[in-house]
């Protein structure tokens, strides 16, 4: 058995790591060291204690039952010993050792160990254009820069902000700022949508819908080209190719790079992106050297491919198999399975597996149905409706994603969870239709929205069902001369399709749902119908009717509902 | 292609199998007949319409589109055709066909079918016991009654009343009385507990304790034995073994019945239990013959034993499977997974694969962890804890069951559901662990609670984890002597212990989690050690050890977070 474990790292996958080992190796004489003075706190918290959800924080490195995570509650409370401000400064393999500095007195000090662990994290990208390094641009890295944040906050100096970054790290410090300090705040992403690797368009334009509806300025597919200081050397502009934007103060949140230079300097395997390599054990090259956490490369789960996924949740799974693996239980890491959830002023956005172009990318015969369905009974009061988009495989069935949107609450969260268990195991469509979800009517309609949407999909993969993607249909809308052959079918209500008919008159044909199996005579056989309702459902059943006819038609999936969601502006008044 | 398809009944499989049929087989002649006049109606909301929640029946019988689903609606909108107020007499299976007859005008006819298709659902059981028949004793079984219970309540006649059934519906509708319209209610149940085939007595206790604090008397462990009538033969006395209950109203719910006289007088196969038996592609035993919904038999997919669960979602499930099965898409139903959500008050309770007996009673090696964990993380505001309950066969680390308790919302559904998920796929407490739920700080902590439980789970399985149940905790606090060698070792705060060893004095030992690694010399070596914390993380972590030190120990799962929720009456003031 090793008995002399070193950690280097005290955030999340480090701490991890020791604890489970104490409890699986009593006898074991484990120090981890951090160059901070800060260790083991929930940094996935900071925009929550900028925005002053959480006043203290403090709140970030405490137990649930109100003690402090520093260095004497991990010695008294937990048998580890961790040395704060103390850098790493290399590794000797061959004698295995690490030599270590005390970053206040600089004092060094050789310690060896049986079994080293790298937990050394991620550090945030700083772009490489002018003014990057001003006073006033901050990223969002560790708690010392959430204090800085915060205080320039309380002190009222911050009237306008500039976030540059639309992932969720990015969306969540614009909620803080705009919501809970009513600072004008402006994203921008330089991808055509946000959280690009997250979410596929229609979803990302919902959250960006629901952003500027709480006062954000978005912007997408933009990048900032420049950052400018004002006369005292402060940040007070932000640049891109169409906006010059004013600001107070800027986020710089363009996503993390892996911190592996100890790792590449001992000599241990660096993928091309920087995550240090491990095997599925989490073992790097030197199978005495694990490494875990955000500094590590891994596998998505769905597409095998490697990723990099800095994320507290596998942090956390993955510290606990080193120490399995320390300890010899035998465990493995199969990867990461994409699942995601972030909350957005009064709504939810989740995902899970592989979004649709991904799946393409990965080399899937990748389909996609998305649906409008109740969260719960739609007669019971609190009822939503929660747009789910699943990514499917024609040949295999297997599901290989599923992306959510509604109102803030768990309702996402239960379907990305269950999507996830069964992405997981392979499941495929027919599975999750058949899945018995927990149901009454203050939670879920009978069928489950999930239940539903595999539906659909096996309607799609079954060739029933034929849909036009969100992005076609609004690409129609803005120029009906793309496929002078289609025409809308809208069955909907003639309260609510009066304005349309209107409006686009010979492009536009209105009958109601309950009447298309008397009037179908109405219809113009030489056209393709793009069947218009407010979700989907009823508009599949009038293609199966109208199919059997001989018209040729496509749905729009999650119909009107989410064309509303994502806003547009040749909506009539 | 079966052209003629007859379906007997009109709620919930029966219209489902109806609508997909006719979307699978546009061309097919497809008739529904239902005794009532009111048909396709969410059952499942009836509780809410008494309460209010609901205000007007009709909401119940409309599509979430807003027309309401009756005859003409099946005519206009779906091209199928509904007789309703109509009965079916018999079936001629050598002819194929079923005599039916409208119930007001007499008028009978022949009606032939190419497949046949009983949803006739279940019928209320009414207790046989004097009273059961009086008036003023209204059972839940369709929206008539559900009707006529409220116009009672709407008319202020009602100040007190009395559930028989400690089910879900029984605790709905106590809830809908007391919580809505104030009424002095009281919930009887003949087990010991309530829910008392979903939930395992420590979640049965939690739920009790609830309604109570709702102000539901709740009396289980008696059965009524006799409901007594006033001097107008109304109902106003429910009698059990050791109450005599006054009251205005009396709701039987003591569960339902599979409605099969039809099936079994056509000579179908029907269990003794009352469900007609079908295949797993939902055939009777006359191939041509299908049944969907609470009137047959079902397969408990985790026991692989017969059993009926009469629930609107798999009905809704059913039905589909039927239309699919008959227009020749082979698919078929290998069971019911045992999910189950419900809300009572402010409270949520939820459950998935088997309860801990049923899984001994099934023939597992069957073992139970209980968890008190956060749903989100412990810095955000909103938090809460959840206890969840999770059941496993140590030889295989199968996952067999999960329960969780919570506030009211979505977070308990989250959890059901993804075990449901991993149930369906036979997943190990191995894969639960590692599964990759979707994380955010509003939504979960960094592990998962359901991660967690399944940590647990392993370290229960694998022998690190001794643990007492709260069944024998509560039975050794209410007698010292029945384990004298049992001493209390409460590693919480200090202010949280003091009234504990005051009152219990000899057998209360009270050393504070981050002290013991240096006051463990305190301890007696002569005792087995109950280690009790708030949740059970930080006594495993002492149990751990302790054991290193050769200390024999036991730890308190879910710790005092679950005995709170229970009440305790030896609690120190």
């Amino acid at each position: 058995m090793p008995h002399k474990i070193l950690i280097i790292g005290g955030v999340a996958a480090g701490p991890k790591t020791a604890c489970r080992l104490m409890r699986l190796m009593p006898d074991a004489e484990i120090t981890i060291i951090d160059q901070d003075n800060l260790i083991s706190y929930g940094g996935c918290g900071i925009p929550y204690y900028v925005s002053g959800d959480v006043s203290d924080e403090k709140e970030l490195r405490n137990t649930s039952f109100h003690m402090t995570r520093d260095e004497f509650f991990f010695l008294n409370a937990k048998g580890v010993t961790v040395k704060t401000r103390t850098q790493a400064l290399s590794i000797n393999r061959q004698n295995k050792t690490v030599l270590i500095e005390n970053l206040d007195t600089h004092i060094q000090e050789i310690l060896p160990y049986d079994k080293l662990v790298l937990a050394t994290g991620a550090s945030p990208i700083v772009l490489p254009i002018p003014g990057a390094d001003l006073e006033g641009v901050y990223t969002v890295s560790d708690l010392h820069k959430a204090i800085a944040i915060k205080e320039q906050l309380a002190k009222g100096k911050v009237g306008k902000a500039v976030v540059i970054g639309g992932g969720a790290i990015g969306i969540e410090m614009a909620e803080a700022f705009a919501d809970l300090w009513g600072v004008t705040t402006t994203l921008i992403e330089f991808m055509p949508g946000l959280l690009p690797n997250i979410l596929d368009s229609a979803f990302s334009s919902m959250l960006a819908s629901s952003l500027r509806r709480n006062g954000v300025h978005v912007i997408t597919g933009e990048g900032a080209r420049a950052i400018e200081a004002d006369e005292h050397g402060v940040a007070c502009r932000v640049i891109t190719p169409n906006h010059t934007l004013e600001t107070d103060l800027v986020i710089m949140a363009a996503g993390v790079h892996p911190r592996s230079k100890l790792a590449l300097e001992a000599g241990l395997l660096v993928a091309p992106r920087g995550g240090i390599v491990v095997n599925n054990r989490l073992q790097t090259s030197d199978p005495d050297i694990f490494a875990a956490g955000d500094c590590i490369e891994t596998t998505h789960l769905v597409s095998g491919l490697k990723a990099h996924a800095p994320l507290g949740s596998l942090a956390n799974r993955q510290g606990r198999l080193v120490a399995d693996n320390i300890a010899g239980l035998s465990t493995s890491f199969e990867g990461w399975g994409g699942s995601f959830i972030m909350k957005a002023f009064d709504i939810c956005v989740g995902a899970t597996g592989l979004r649709y172009q991904a799946a393409l990318d990965a080399g899937f015969e990748a389909d996609v149905v998305i649906t409008a369905q109740s969260d719960r009974a739609h007669f019971f009061p609190e009822q939503a409706v929660i747009p789910l988009q699943m990514i499917f495989d024609r040949k295999s069935r297997k599901i290989l994603g599923l992306q959510g949107f509604g109102p803030m609450g768990d309702g996402i969260l239960a379907r990305i969870n269950a999507a996830a268990a069964l992405i997981a195991t392979g499941a495929t469509i027919d599975d999750c239709s058949k899945l018995d979800l927990a149901y009454a009517p203050p939670f879920a309609t009978a069928l489950d929205a999930l239940n539903a949407t595999a539906n659909v999909a096996d309607n799609k993969a079954s060739g029933r069902l034929q849909t036009v993607s969100i992005e076609e249909y609004l690409a129609w809308m803005d120029d009906f001369s793309s496929h002078p052959d289609w025409i809308a079918l809208d069955i909907r209500h003639p309260a609510e399709t009066a304005g349309f008919t209107k409006k686009f008159e010979n492009t536009w044909l209105a009958i109601p749902y309950a009447e298309i199996r008397h009037r179908h005579g109405e219809i113009p056989k030489d056209k393709t119908l793009i069947i218009i309702c407010d979700a989907g459902t009823r508009s599949y059943e009038i293609q199966v009717f109208l199919t059997h006819l001989n018209l040729r038609s496509l749905v729009l999936g999650g119909g009107f509902n989410c064309i509303r969601r994502i806003g547009a502006d040749w909506w009539p008044q």
